[in-house]
């Protein structure tokens, strides 16, 4: 298979791409490393993406951020900028993605534990996973030619320590090879429509 | 309680207010209609509502619209629309209204079945509603004062048969007394960061 990778260069990504690289040709996408570059919260900058990687067989977005602070200096900037990055970055890949995506390929997104779990200062991250689930079951009904979509929602990877040890209390981290699986399994496996919860 | 209901000239908003009339002071709010008009797409237009209605008790959104038609048609421009109306609307009358909650207070948000069981054309309602759920779920954990906040999350409603005949085929329709009851809950009930499922 064909897979774009986008948040290729991140915790989750670059781990991702090394296990799909044994048996898959993989085209790796990051803000600024990469083989290519794109600024997911333009969809100008995700078209020409497109444009420039052809037809593929699966993408996988592990990208995007997210406001991360007290709820009380939440604003409605904060949030707009949360879910143009997080949220629309992710969207915006499927809406311009399924122009090129090839008959029985697959969408992978990444939302997270927070959207059912939450923790102080995560409600912007609570709102953006919660709808990257939903926006898959949604979507998932009406994709055509045989294309899939899921979502992967990981716990706190173990990976990211420094993170979830004063912020995450009590989370029981997540392997980073069962993170992995996850991805796997919606790109190879079968299953569409589906949250993929790694917790 | 001062109860303030945002969209209590709709389908479902109308019978909350006249139900909660009964015990409680309700101020109305619609787009066109009601005691104070707002047009929920407006931060701006929010705050003068808040300004005009000063400190409440409780709040109830009943409102906001998001794109409703196939997913081959679904834009990023009419997705931003839905999150612009039902998602970041209801938003910001929590994040305007929260100056002007008294303690022990509550807002109640309305999200939808969509957000996890599908129908065709129903994609950017799915995103949004799922976005509702969780952004409560999160949002509560750091609410001042002893402030709830909880969603209900109606099914079909049983008086929008014309609505649910052709697009919801197969889902039962829900009573309006029991999504009634989910605001009642909310708003007069202990419970918070709940999204209450009327289906």
């Amino acid at each position: 298979m064909k897979i774009i990778i986008v948040g290729a260069t991140g915790t989750i990504g670059k781990v991702v791409t090394d296990e799909l690289k044994k048996r898959h040709e993989v085209i790796s996408v990051g803000s600024k490393s990469g083989d290519f570059q794109v600024d997911i919260t333009s969809s100008t900058a995700i078209q020409n993406l497109f444009k420039q990687t052809g037809k593929f067989d699966a993408l996988i977005s592990t990208t995007g951020s997210a406001f991360f602070g007290p709820f009380n200096e939440l604003t409605e900037e904060k949030m707009n900028d949360s879910i143009k990055s997080k949220l629309m970055g992710q969207v915006n890949l499927v809406l311009e993605g399924r122009k090129f995506i090839n008959p029985n390929g697959s969408f992978t997104l990444t939302s997270g534990i927070l959207s059912e779990d939450p923790i102080k200062m995560g409600a912007a991250l609570s709102l953006v996973n919660g709808a990257i689930n939903s926006f898959v079951i949604g979507a998932a009904v009406e994709m055509e030619n045989g294309v899939r979509i899921n979502a992967v929602s990981p716990g706190v990877v173990e990976n990211s320590r420094d993170y979830y040890g004063p912020y995450f209390p009590g989370h029981v981290p997540v392997a980073m090879d069962r993170v992995v699986a996850g991805y796997v399994k919606s790109v190879e496996g079968a299953i569409t429509g589906q949250v993929i919860k790694i917790y």
